[in-house]
């Protein structure tokens, strides 16, 4: 059914990227917020088509893929805005001075150049063809390249022709969007080691992050990747927080537990805390809990099986006791929620039990000392987020170990459950290495465009030949730095 | 004379370090700044003793030295203004909406760990021990690891032993800044193994920077490299201004390429024009210019035997002429300044005549039609700086020359020579591969601080726990963008 991409046409498609650049980084930052509201539009405008493909292709119910077609047009629009205020541009002026040897020196962000995207399978448009990474790196002035998610290919086609057709209605050239398909994992390989490509971006497992990764920093000239690869998303529960709620918190977190058959890169995989009569609770919460949780079926097989296999193999663990499971639906690619528990010890020198299990699976944690949960987070790798459950009084008690773990993620939320994201500009989607491959980005929020961004820096140009940017006249009227000092208005000097 | 550290004593210095990072990830950014303003003071006040063993170890003239620690000591002050304005802490804050899931999201910037820097032989102030690199971490938050420059270890001590003195004065945990000696290529590679470095700044040679970059990258936890590889700066000299200026442009390239030895990552390596009468004329005046150069010692043996083997590799290619050479000095370390000529086929064509030569020497590129000098352009790789020698009617003739170049460079000049930077917000020192290993970022101007930064987002904590960066009654009175406005304003909320 999928069309595997030659490379003929790959390689046409990354010339027609690299031509549409030169277009793409002489438009302003309002042409480009123009183009990113009108894909906004155009995707609000699809009617059942695009939720009945979607719905057919990923399981994921109606009315999640509705909101979520909602927030993928939001994605646009609030990027766009974010674009044509200038916050990435990041303009810099310094003028002239007596005392400087360089003159004037104005500095702004433009596109890195052709980016390729990786859909993700979990979000069919938040994460997709066009997804945040798609306007994101429009948004920055770079051509876009998307290998399509072979698991939702009708759906990514019709965001694919959302945006071609967009393009082609501001008369704009053709390569700034390009839709490859193919199941193969030489065609990622391929698009990566294209000296033309300048970037990457990618939402998915860590094995498929870091390999692009690796690929990446192998090429005569390296490219930037930004992989976003998951994580365990530990919860921290502390101990005054847990006596008086361990029953509201088992009930909170089944439910983040097995939110979207657990399919989140935001999923809270482990729960750790302290042992004992709280903790007991918690956890004869959980065994009831779990069984009012509605079996459904997951994104596709492969993700079904991928579930199974590492599922079981946590389970079949030493030491580790299998404490809460769902309802068991044998037929179908239904993921079942199961709970394991283990000691801090156990867990600590198990490394498969730090290993994400993509799905309603989830490991409780239970330590004998404050020490071992400060040991765990000495030792925990970097997550997208962690979660302090805990009252005013813990986090006093535990100020030590909070600021560990602020060494280990990218968001870390008081109480409440890490799964789902807001796209704000407070959000940070990009933790330390594996949650993704640079923690100093986000991959949710207009934040996003910074990735596929670079300074350059003009010396001395006549002012008719820099960027509207960087105008004497700021005809953009956007913030900028000058001499040192923010503010929105022209310059009143001598046109060279 | 040069002690070689052991593992030991680094896994010491940096275990220090690491337990540093904890300490000073909790101050402000006002904190920070101090710190970085009593540096300043130290260097300020570091008498002849400095320039004395500089100028012994490295053979640089004691005015360049001067100011070079005038430039050093002025980094550490507007790196502090720009830490303590909040510029890179770049607060977001966005508050609890009845239509949002996620509640209050506040993001702020925080180092990114303990960061290990390597100086460089050129800018013994500048760019080594107490440069931009060790004042930009510290200004990030981050513990900073020096490998010493063996070319200059009395120098580095010296410097070393001032930002010692502040860590002490200040009360500060001694991890906070080392000081690692060594010649072996082993204790640099070490140190980048080592799982709780987090990321690496390096000036020099392609080969050193590239092989730092292969060895972080190929760690289980990946770190960011910012290593900048110098680049041959080409000058393109547009066909108006050459008719008119070829002479004064002559006298101006050979000022260029000799100044300080040609020992700068900004060397105009190579001079790209029209062939023809102009040309000619340029090149006629720099037969009789670099006669003027006085000869000098360039840094150190090693640096003097690769400029004469690079250069005579370049000088022997097939096709070559050389056109100017100056006073050949033959004893000591004297690099003598030497020009050649080809073709535009040949130079591209031979690979050989587009590598970076660390010392005074040029290649003049003649080229027959525009269509050539498009074509020198697409094919160039990635520079730190090109200079357009223009008229603004050879700009508006050469829109599409000029367009391709700014994909090539971090700083474009209109006329000037790139020798130098300018430590200000608008500068860019960091350019496409290969003369950088990351765009995106710059290692000179405040904007240098970025590469150590890493958001970290705080979802609904209560307002005691947060940083003083991103409190409602925002103490530090910076600017925030506060849903999605900016303002220095505080936030009238109530306390949870």
């Amino acid at each position: 059914m999928i069309e595997e991409a030659s490379t003929q046409n790959i390689d046409r498609r990354i010339q027609l990227a690299v031509e549409a650049f030169q277009f793409l980084k002489n438009t302003t930052i309002n042409e480009r917020a123009e183009f990113m509201n009108a894909v906004a539009d155009q995707i609000e405008a699809l009617g059942d088509e695009l939720l009945t493909a979607a719905h057919s292709e990923t399981s994921l119910p109606l009315a999640r893929l509705t909101g979520e077609k909602a927030r993928t047009a939001g994605q646009w629009r609030s990027y766009a805005k974010a674009v044509s205020a200038g916050i990435y541009t990041e303009a810099r002026i310094d003028l002239s001075q007596p005392e400087k040897q360089k003159g004037d020196l104005r500095k702004y962000n433009v596109g890195i150049g052709p980016v390729v995207v990786f859909g993700a399978s979990n979000f069919p448009f938040a994460f997709s063809t066009a997804g945040g990474d798609t306007a994101s790196a429009i948004g920055a002035g770079c051509p876009v390249i998307i290998k399509a998610h072979p698991a939702h290919p009708q759906t990514s086609q019709i965001m694919a022709d959302v945006i071609t057709a967009t393009v082609k209605a501001f008369g704009w050239p053709e390569g700034i969007f390009s839709h490859i398909t193919g199941k193969s994992y030489e065609i990622g390989a391929y698009l990566i080691q294209h000296p033309d490509i300048q970037a990457v971006a990618f939402t998915g497992s860590f094995n498929g992050g870091k390999a692009l990764f690796d690929i990446a920093n192998r090429r005569d000239n390296p490219i930037p990747v930004f992989a976003e690869m998951g994580s365990i998303n530990p919860v921290f529960a502390l101990q005054y927080l847990l006596e008086t709620k361990a029953e509201v918190l088992a009930k909170e977190y089944i439910a983040s537990l097995t939110l979207g058959v657990g399919q989140f890169c935001t999923n809270p995989g482990v729960f750790i805390a302290l042992k004992g009569k709280p903790l007991d609770r918690f956890i004869n919460t959980l065994k009831v809990e779990i069984q009012n949780v509605a079996p459904a079926h997951m994104l596709h097989k492969g993700i079904f099986e991928s579930f199974e296999k590492n599922k079981n193999t946590a389970i079949a663990q030493p030491n580790v006791e299998l404490i809460a499971s769902a309802h068991t639906e044998t037929e179908g690619s239904y993921g079942n929620a199961s709970v394991i528990t283990t000691s801090a010890s156990n867990f600590m020198n198990n490394p498969v039990l730090s290993e994400e299990v993509f799905g309603p699976f989830g490991i409780v944690v239970a330590c004998e000392t404050d020490e071992e949960l400060r040991k765990i987070a000495q030792q925990l790798k970097g997550q997208l987020t962690i979660t302090i459950a805990a009252t005013n009084e813990d986090v006093r008690d535990n100020s030590k170990l909070i600021n560990l773990l602020k060494d280990k993620c990218g968001r870390l939320l008081f109480n409440g459950m890490p799964t789902g994201v807001e796209v704000v500009y407070g959000m940070q989607h990009g933790g330390p290495f594996p949650s993704t491959t640079d923690s100093r980005f986000t991959s949710v929020g207009p934040d996003a465009v910074k990735r596929f961004v670079r300074p350059i820096s003009f010396q001395n140009w006549p002012d008719e030949f820099l960027p509207e940017e960087l105008k004497n006249s700021n005809p953009l009227q956007i913030s900028r730095m000058v001499d040192g000092v923010r503010n929105s208005e022209s310059l009143n000097i001598q046109t060279t």
